[in-house]
């Protein structure tokens, strides 16, 4: 199977740049991922990218991620083995080698850490993710909607626990997942979703590694330039500039395993005079204002900084910063009645009906 | 490998109270652990009770239980299915089948499930168990004492879940256990510490099932000739008279998977004027007065009715139950440093040294 491309250690500054744009503030901290990716390259050398449709049908496509609470990944730093371990356990349960890594979502730390993985073990990497995105839970992917089981599942942590999971259903996954990671100390590392290439080909978001790659790209030459990335990110990915301000609170709790919270922000220059409320569950769900909302999960909303562009995470967020508040339409598989139940806005308890980013800001 | 007995049907009774005895008031209700042997031994025939000493050294022994709150289960009953569908589980994961069956604990459910599980598989039972009472906690067996692992574990529940557990040490299989036991709905089934039968010899405690049987048929037989049992007992097993009285009040709460609570008993008879308090978690651990403890664990604390000698357990006690306190010295491993570090009052957060039985009560 010929790569699409190979991730070099050069391309990680734009993947995890693109990766922390794409993780809707959550996901976890890019730079740690970043450095993980680095380090693995620099061992092991580049990875390669493949296109789903090159992979056999039997093939064994195998997705690793970290699982917890993104302020509780700042402060507890994966060794980088917990991963491998995580996935050398699945392939023992398996009774056979995996084919391919898989990020599960496209978003800080999950599109860096499979990089690293992927590069450790000498596998290449699908380029797709299960999410188009990041969302706080397990379920929440496309092959959810697809019939496929998050499970045998692995999660190990770095003291050397690990725990198989077979469950009756993906809900109950994470359910389990969660508990046990709160359990490792708020973040774990796990390998889940074993797929055949079969099912992959029919279940992925396909081109999340090159939409990444490029987004980051812009945002760099862009900084570069001394351009704000906004406007050319809004001309390239069909998004909508919602709102600009100063960030003049910030409520944030470590609760039940996700970093959940709000974030309030009273605009500048048009906006002046009115207020947004973001809501976050590790990633931005909900953006308000006194007038209603103005865009809803599974829609992504991006912060990012008002003078460079650089994305924000929701753990990064600081009283005083001065932010764009940026949404993109959810890939249409999101959007469908399947996609709305599972990651739509009554799911996070939120008393809305989903409505698209496009018929909110008319 | 000659059995030493057989389990038959009429035996059940007699077993089923004498678990709950020495249950120390938790192990789960007797009355459903019976109704499961009872079931099974009807629709597979009576169970081989036999000496730990007639297995192979490499022969396959393999605990089942039911973990969590009783309280729980009182209102969840188990399917019995659901302790099978572990030690299969346990059984795929370890590429062979059990040899025999043995109880992680002796008293309550856990003494009878086991039963049900070894007639439905048709495998024999050790006449042993790893504590020799009950005691809240997974770790809290002599297997941990004999540096036996408690996994690879298997927990499952009555939906179809199962995970398996590969953890660092023993406790750290209790608290991942427990947390799972929680999200499960408060109660489990669980296969673990499976063992070679050179290691059952070396470290369970032997003639529990004996034992067992023996105590509940000397409460049966002294209640058919309506005398209380507990002189019997005391004459039997070594036992001491802590204390008689009327319950005056019982603090119970369902807390991180546990039944914890108080419960204050004042005096009659020759106790007439004093005021006795048991703390327990799933077991009695404590009895003190006004004086200073009584008893304390490891050594057992068992509740009888005043009237009629039937053990009570932790969630059926009531205000107004008339009741006998009754002591029993733990088996010697217990008494060790080792022993006293893992169960020990310390463990639980009582602030005292352990002192035996009989130093307490000369």
């Amino acid at each position: 199977m010929d790569p699409l491309r190979k991730i070099e250690l050069e391309d990680m500054e734009a993947i995890s740049l693109g990766g922390a744009f794409l993780g809707t503030g959550g996901g976890g901290d890019p730079y740690i991922g970043k450095l993980m990716a680095e380090q693995a390259i620099r061992d092991s050398g580049p990875v390669d990218v493949i296109d789903v449709d090159t992979l056999d049908d039997d093939a064994l496509v195998v997705p690793v991620a970290m699982m917890g609470a993104p302020t509780v990944m700042l402060e507890k730093l994966p060794r980088g083995t917990e991963a491998i371990a995580a996935l050398e356990a699945l392939q023992l349960s398996l009774g056979r080698k995996a084919d391919a890594i898989f990020c599960i979502e496209a978003g800080g730390l999950n599109s860096t850490i499979p990089i690293a993985v992927a590069a450790s073990v000498g596998l290449p990497i699908v380029d797709g993710d299960g999410m188009g995105r990041a969302f706080p839970e397990l379920q929440m992917v496309s092959m959810t909607m697809h019939g496929i089981s998050a499970c045998p599942m692995v999660i190990s942590d770095e003291k050397g626990n690990a725990l198989a999971l077979n469950t009756v259903d993906n809900l109950s996954t994470e359910k389990f997942a969660r508990v046990i990671t709160v359990e490792m100390g708020g973040a774990a590392l796990i390998a889940l979703y074993p797929m055949t290439g079969a099912e992959a080909k029919r279940a992925i978001l396909r081109g999340s590694m090159s939409l990444i790659h490029s987004i980051g790209t812009i945002i760099n030459s862009e900084q570069r330039a001394n351009r704000n990335p906004a406007i050319a990110l809004a001309d390239k990915l069909n998004g909508v500039r919602l709102f600009e301000g100063r960030v003049k609170d910030v409520q944030r709790a470590t609760q039940g395993g996700f970093a959940r919270g709000t974030c309030q922000i009273e605009g500048l220059g048009p906006f002046e005079g009115e207020d947004l409320t973001l809501r976050f569950q590790n990633e931005f769900l909900l953006a308000e204002t006194d007038s209603g909302p103005r865009a809803m999960t599974p829609d992504l909303i991006c912060l990012l900084d008002l003078e460079n562009g650089q994305p924000i995470t929701t753990e990064q967020i600081r009283y005083g910063f001065r932010v764009i508040v940026f949404a993109l339409p959810a890939d249409p598989q999101w959007r469908t009645e399947a996609g709305i139940d599972l990651v739509g806005p009554r799911y996070f308890g939120y008393d809305f009906d989903y409505r698209p980013l496009e018929a909110l800001n008319q």
